[in-house]
């Protein structure tokens, strides 16, 4: 067993990692903790810098001898997981460190614009709408909660090594979009356009904001169009994970017809 | 103030309430914390049968001399609630007994049936969806999370009292829709047809499973049609309560053009 204290300083680090968003962006480091998870971001080209494996608790193995693999103490994996039941795979990764300059875009893009998301696993659920519906980037701007989170990297299924993503500014993130000749559908309950009577088949960037504050006056005033969903119940609040799926999916529905 | 004490029988009660599902189901009784969320389900027609109040933790007041109203000290308040920060309110309500044979249906009904969910989270934003399409009901097949478990509750944001809502086997819920001469729209992964070439404008259930496992062979075999969501990523997986919102929409869409 390579480490069973758990004063090791290489277990107070991978702690660190996860509790701690300055330590994961200054030393470009983030976790992943899973077996699945690891091979998801290994199959979207990132490599580990360290695999940390709990013999007595894994069930399945995995053998690479070019990445530094340790074994740990039952103790040890306990102390660095952050989930109910671990499987004894963790996994230290390279924060992928794509900026907005180094996004690829497709020739008719098609981007998501979350601003200010709070919940771990609501940017997750939007993570896997934007692997699944395939769109070119996902911009986290203004953020709230940290996109190399462990909850969000465990919410997004992995989705967050298959999507290209940024966090940045709002403005710098309107900037980039009006380089791209991108336009911007707000979503908003005060919207007079049903989000499936708007053309989105040409470049576009889906724009959503928080559940409770909706998007902030800066993506109203430079929306060149405001979208909203029909609703007809009583409570009328839907999930902004949903929110965006619908008007994601729409535009995908939109392309394809 | 009349309840100080953490022994109070009352108070042991309803932690039962928030703890256990046989409790709940024996006393037909349920939890709903939150001045909101209380206000959303006495407009929505449901009257408690106690409301629990701290002063010292309440910013808010309302008064109904016909609810019996019971203040309770702050360490009193802090062992019944369910929540991270308490805002001092908390009621006892009578659970909705809706049945299959209860549900009042609209001339052209739209119902979302989902099976064995398990997340609460999941349940809450499908809760949501339904109030704000307006569905004719939910109902919970196979349920494997108690639907008036206080999680659910609070993730609806009080849709689990503006939706009717009925927890039933699966048999019983196909029995019921093939009496309302409602298609069975069953969502798979392994569907040939696209939710949105599918004609969803007649009366129509859309059928949603698990996560992990989809739909069960019941479902599958006795589903009039199958609908795929098009997934175009590499983990390809989306949260079920935006799949269920993707099929939805769609059909709210159709019924609108």
């Amino acid at each position: 067993m390579d480490i069973t204290s758990l004063q090791n300083p290489r277990v107070k680090h991978i702690v660190k990692l996860r509790d701690d968003k300055k330590t994961r962006n200054e030393d470009g480091l983030m976790l992943v903790e899973g077996f699945d998870e690891i091979q998801l971001a290994r199959a979207a080209g990132h490599t580990p810098q360290t695999i940390l494996f709990g013999p007595e608790l894994a069930s399945r193995s995995l053998t690479d001898s070019s990445i530094e693999t340790l074994t740990v103490s039952r103790a040890v994996f306990e102390k660095i997981s952050y989930r109910e039941n671990p499987d004894g795979w963790m996994a230290i990764f390279p924060i992928p460190n794509a900026s907005l300059d180094d996004l690829k875009l497709s020739a008719n893009p098609l981007v998501i614009v979350a601003e200010s998301i709070e919940k771990p696993g609501n940017l997750g659920a939007i993570l896997r709408t934007a692997d699944a519906a395939g769109v070119d980037a996902l911009i986290v701007s203004d953020a709230r909660v940290d996109v190399w989170n462990p909850n969000v990297v465990r919410a997004s299924r992995g989705a967050v090594f298959s999507v290209p993503t940024v966090a940045c500014a709002n403005v710098e993130a309107l900037k980039w979009l009006n380089g791209g000749a991108m336009r911007v559908a707000a979503a908003s309950p005060s919207a007079n356009e049903m989000y499936s009577d708007v053309d989105l088949k040409s470049p576009v960037a889906v724009v959503v904001g928080t559940e409770d504050e909706g998007l902030s006056d800066f993506w109203m005033a430079n929306a060149d169009v405001k979208v909203k969903i029909p609703m007809m119940g009583k409570v009328n609040s839907l999930n902004v994970s949903v929110s965006t799926a619908l008007i994601v999916y729409e535009a995908v529905r939109q392309r394809a017809h």
